[in-house]
């Protein structure tokens, strides 16, 4: 059994609201070391057994089609992870 | 400049709705290789100048503490992004 990992942020020139908000709120509990905050998605597809070329293409497939909105969102990373993280 | 990407998935034991809502549109858009999806957060926060180990520890506070709900989320991973993704 395996995952693979699909990271999705908003394209850099689109308003992140999520992230203003976390932004704005780190000065207040302290957090100054930052100086901006983008919020994006995580998935995690679970295979089971081997992840192949086509299973990679079918996640890299579902990723652009139905987990992003390609208008707003990159599709930035998909990769598989053996375990831990 | 340097980013800090903060991962965040609910909990294993934590039913999650928006995961489940994925797996079920995937046999209807062709894909048939997934047994499970989970959806968690992912955030990246931007350092201006180098990341020091007080950075990389105020972030993981901030990640336990503002980026995640600890009664229904786990922080998976919190590392440091030179470029690129």
């Amino acid at each position: 059994m395996a995952r693979i990992v699909v990271d999705v942020m908003p394209k850099p020139e689109i308003l992140d609201p999520q992230g203003k908000a976390i932004l704005g709120a780190f000065p207040r509990l302290g957090f100054t070391q930052f100086s901006e905050v983008r919020q994006g998605k995580r998935f995690e597809l679970t295979v089971d057994g081997e992840v192949t070329e086509d299973t990679l293409a079918a996640a890299r497939e579902a990723a652009e089609t139905l987990l992003s909105n390609p208008v707003i969102e990159d599709v930035v990373n998909v990769a598989v992870v053996e375990d831990g993280q």
